[in-house]
């Protein structure tokens, strides 16, 4: 009986609640198909910085390392806001945890469960059906580059970000995308604003250069503002879609809205030697200990924690076939709540969703 | 009779069709309103290039200096792309145009006309109400920092952008906003990604700075991605919105669908001594000479000139009543398109508006 080491990182705010579910749920999967997961867990975010002095302590990292694969909660909050930047929990923790474990490509699929097409402010027809996966690089671009301030001769300030890329940060990023995209539709999206930036000019190039490897994707480039047009108004055009690190975090979180709730969306962070796994929500301060948050952005990261880092794909198919005759069956939490269905708390629709696995 | 210049930049693709109709609504205004406008017509963009060699001719900049206001169409088409960047539309052209002429604050209305509640893909009574303003800074931030390319020693090459932003650039945007969410609904929401990049944390500190002078104003701060999420969730709950350049570009456009059509959206481009109005659709190149074309957006961007730059409100709230009243009589061109109600060209649809007026 293989024994597989999973780190859990609860973090801040609602983190804590929803990864605590899903680690039940996983339980549930071990004892159905009878497998062995290890979990232990680490400090990390505001919850690390409050009891370590540091949001990403050495101890997470070396368990990070020492683990299969990494189930990540949330962090962040007002309470650390104050802080130098690089002790707080976004900078400090998961940033650095992404840059630290090499995790480069950051996989969020965003997929329509039929019992929810009724959910999204969108209209039934256009979302329903929706089956895209947002690639988006996770350790360059806007986030990673120099960022300074400097004083001005009249007394003012200038400050700077960069968003810098390499030949071999692209190319590895535009890899994971067109060999996604081989093992669906097909179709790739290049998202850029390559009529204005040169770093959009040069990937455009790159991403064009890979597509050579893959004659059997169709590629195609689109601007982003028009991306972010169309991912409301004909969502179902895309398949796997691929660019920068800012533009991917506003288009995720915008995309959210097609699932009915930043609630649905679970992440997987690849391209280091061990896997991180999040939902793309965030701490949600204002809902925390409320019991009302959603765990499906959870529980379908430990899906594709399953798939992606254990090679355990009937295992990660039975939890979301489990969340989808869970919907099914009409329990939501409130942030997808419909008239005439039950309304459950965090820990209930992690017990119907166990009661199908 | 005072008389008043306006220059008229149709530039590429269906430029020239949707100002031609701007330009024979604000004829009618005059004629109604006994007015003397005087429209003088300039090149830019692809057409430029061709007949001068530049996108920007002299020319066309000596007389946007001597004009009143600028009646902007679109520029840009698959046809320039292979020039160098600053010989392009878009870099050469319209970029050029708005920092020569000081153009920092870009005016993007949202208003869901009650007769197109039910043509967007959003549900209609998520969108029907809906009446924001985003203020898009338009002459620094991501656009406008420095942009090279430089060699590395593995035989690659790293692209970088730069995000640049001074305090009184970021201060004189903010008095904008706050000046126009005085003069709407007093609520002004500041977006950026305060939690990663440093120019957004800077941005953060100067508007909350500004915001001492407008006690009336209530001021919100928000992460750009969570407001990619809330313009499609709850789209009803923003006033006035502020932001960086490229932000501004991705979620103007995005916003765009939720009053049925990038067809629908005008724009006034204000800080300099000249005002430029422009629809904030592109050159459509995949429509151009099919006579399908939207004009509203050109013909709104008229109405926005007359109300900012010739101080002429009545007339272009007459310009707006005639959109209105024509959408409600259920005229319709192809993009906005509704079973059961007529279909008309970019003339006719300008024609059923001149009968307004
Ligand atoms: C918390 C924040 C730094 C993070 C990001 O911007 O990457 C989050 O929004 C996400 O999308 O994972
Ligand atoms: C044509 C392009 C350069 C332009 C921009 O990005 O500013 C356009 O998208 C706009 O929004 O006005």
């Amino acid at each position: 009986l293989e024994m597989y080491k999973i780190a859990v990182l609860p973090g801040d705010g609602i983190g804590p609640e929803i990864s605590a579910q899903a680690v039940r749920v996983l339980e549930a999967v071990a004892r159905r198909f009878n497998r062995d997961f290890y979990f232990t867990s680490g400090l990390v975010g505001g919850a690390a910085y409050d009891e370590t002095g540091s949001p990403l302590p050495e101890k997470t990292l070396a368990l990070c390392r020492d683990s299969d694969a990494i189930l990540f909660g949330a962090v962040g909050g007002p309470r650390w806001d104050h802080l130098p930047v690089n002790l707080r929990p976004e900078v400090g923790g998961i940033l650095a945890l992404r840059k630290e474990l090499g995790l480069y490509a950051n996989l969020r699929p965003v997929r329509v469960f039929p019992a929810l097409a009724g959910a999204s402010t969108l209209k039934p027809e256009v979302v329903s059906g929706v089956d895209l996966v947002i690639v988006r690089e996770l350790t360059g671009g806007l986030y990673f580059g120099k960022k300074y301030r400097e004083p001005l001769p009249d007394g003012g300030t200038r400050v700077v970000d960069t968003l810098e890329y390499t030949t071999s940060e692209i190319e590895r990023i535009a890899r994971v995308a067109f060999n996604l995209a081989r093992q669906r539709r097909g179709k790739l999206t290049s998202v850029d604003k390559a009529n204005v930036l040169e770093s959009s000019r040069y990937w455009r190039e790159v991403v064009t250069g890979v597509s050579r490897d893959y004659p059997d994707v169709s590629l195609e480039h689109m601007y982003v503002d028009n991306c972010a047009m169309q991912l409301v108004k004909n969502p179902k055009q895309f398949d796997v879609m691929v660019m920068e690190n800012m533009f991917g975090d506003i288009l995720s979180d915008q995309s959210s809205v097609l699932s009915g709730s930043l609630g649905m969306l679970a992440s997987a962070s690849l391209g280091g030697n061990t896997g991180l796994y999040e939902p793309i929500h965030g701490s949600a301060p204002d809902i925390t200990g409320t019991r009302q948050a959603n765990p499906i952005a959870s529980i379908l990261s430990g899906a594709m924690l399953l798939r992606f880092s254990l090679q355990l794909s009937e295992e990660a198919d039975c939890i979301e076939k489990a969340v989808a005759e869970t919907l099914n069956q009409g329990y939501r939490t409130a942030d997808i709540a419909q008239p005439g269905m039950p309304l459950v708390n965090t820990t209930q629709m992690a017990d119907q969703i166990i009661a199908q696995i």
